[in-house]
C-alpha cells in the first residue's frame, strides 16, 4: 500500500512537470530531458510510468477533467455548472492556476499537437459528457425549458467557454476570464433557463473567489489528490 | 496602374501561399522555402513585399477580417450578423474554404504562434471591433434589448465562435460547424434579441449555403478582390 502510494504520487508529480512544460512551450517544443529536471526523478523512475513524450501528453490530456476539483453541491445543477466553469476559470490564471489544468488546456487546443498524433477528442468528449450529464440533472429538476437540447446546450457550453478562454488568454492573459464566463452563462441561461430560475442563480463578481476557495478546501479535505484518484480507477 | 496591379496580385498570391502552409503546419514549422515554392514566385518578388516569415504572418494576420467577403445586406443588422458567422463557418472549410481565413485562424489561437512573436491581439481586436459596431447598430435599430451591452455581446460573440470552431475541428473535422453556429446565435439572441425580433431571424439549415453562394457572387461582381482592397486602404 505505502508502495502504491509513492507510485501515485510520483506519477502525478511527472504529470505535473509534463503539463508545465508543454504549457510554456507546446507539445512539438516539449523535451522530455526539460520535464525530467522540472520533476527532480531520475530518467528511469519517469519511464517506469510513461515511455515517450506522447505517452506523457496522453496522460495530462486523460487527467485534464478529473484534475478539476469538485465543487460545492447546489441545490440547482445549473449554479454547479457555473460554478465549475468559473473554477475552471481561476485553474487557468497563470500564476496561481493548476499547470496540469493549463498544460491539458493548451495541448487540446494547439492544432500543432493534433497533428503530432494527439488526440484532443479524449477530453473535449470528456467535457461534453461531463456537462450534459450535469445538465440533464437541471432538466429533470424543471430548472431548463421543456424544448432545451442538452447534448446542443453542453457543446456551446464547453465549445464556448473554449473560445472566451483563447480570447481572454490574448487579449488579456487571463484576467478578465470570471467576467467573461460569467457573460457566457448569464447569457446562455437566460435562454434556457425555466422561469424563476434566473433569479436564483448566484452571477455575482465574489463568486468566482468563493467557489476557488471552497473547491481547495474540498481538495484538501480528500484523502487523495484528484489526478491519482483518476489513475486508480 | 498596370504595374500597381500586378504588385497587388503578387502580394496576395503570396499571401494565400503563406495561409497555406500556416494552416498545414503551424508557424514554427513554416518555411519561407516551402511558401515560395507553394506560390511559385521568384524569390525576389517573395521579398520584395516581406521581409521575413514573422513579416508573412503578421500580413495573414492582418488581412483576416478583410478576407470576409461582404454579406447581402439585410433590414436586420442580428441576421447579418449571424450571416457573417455562417459565411465563416464555411470558409473555414477544410476543402472548399479559404486559405486565407483558416491560415490565419490558426495563426491567432496556436500559443506557439505567440510565443514566436506573433501579436494575435490584432485579428481578435478587429474581429470584437466590427461586431460591436454591427451590434451598436442592431441596437439602434431596435433590434436588441435595452439593457444589453453590446461590447460584451460582441465579446460573447467572437469568444464563442473561436471555441466552437475549436470544437468542430477537433469533433468533427469542422463538418457540424454551421449547425454549432446557429445554436450560438440562437442562444445568444433568445437572450438579447428585442421581443417580435427573434421570430423574424432565419435560423434554417439551408441559410448557410444561401449566404456563402451569395457572398460568393458579391466578391466576384467587386473590381479588386477583398485582400487587395485591404492592402490599398
Amino acid at each position: 500500500m505505502a508502495l502504491q502510494e509513492r507510485a501515485i504520487r510520483t506519477r502525478r508529480a511527472i504529470l505535473e512537470a509534463a503539463a508545465e512544460v508543454f504549457d510554456e512551450v507546446g507539445y512539438e517544443a516539449a523535451t522530455i530531458a526539460e520535464i525530467l529536471k522540472r520533476s527532480g526523478l531520475t530518467r528511469g523512475a519517469l519511464y517506469f510510468h510513461f515511455g515517450s513524450k506522447e505517452e506523457l501528453a496522453h496522460g495530462v490530456l486523460a487527467v485534464q477533467v478529473d484534475a478539476l476539483p469538485p465543487v460545492p453541491k447546489q441545490e440547482l445543477k445549473l449554479q454547479e455548472s457555473l460554478d465549475e466553469a468559473l473554477l475552471l476559470a481561476y485553474l487557468l490564471r497563470r500564476e496561481s492556476g493548476d499547470p496540469i489544468v493549463r498544460g491539458s488546456v493548451r495541448l487540446t487546443i494547439d492544432q500543432g499537437a493534433a497533428q503530432g498524433g494527439l488526440d484532443a477528442r479524449l477530453p473535449m468528449q470528456a467535457w461534453v459528457e461531463h456537462t450534459h450529464a450535469l445538465l440533464d440533472e437541471a432538466k429533470t429538476n424543471g430548472e431548463l425549458l421543456p424544448h432545451v437540447d442538452t447534448l446542443g446546450l453542453a457543446k456551446l457550453a464547453v465549445g464556448a467557454f473554449t473560445g472566451i478562454q483563447v480570447l481572454s488568454n490574448i487579449m488579456t492573459d487571463r484576467q478578465d476570464m470570471p467576467e467573461r464566463v460569467i457573460d457566457l452563462y448569464r447569457n446562455l441561461m437566460a435562454a434556457a433557463a425555466a422561469p424563476g430560475v434566473l433569479s436564483h442563480l448566484d452571477f455575482g463578481s465574489d463568486r468566482g473567489p468563493r467557489v476557488y476557495q471552497e473547491a481547495m478546501k474540498l481538495r484538501q479535505a480528500g484523502a487523495e489528490p484528484e489526478v491519482a484518484q483518476g489513475a486508480m480507477r
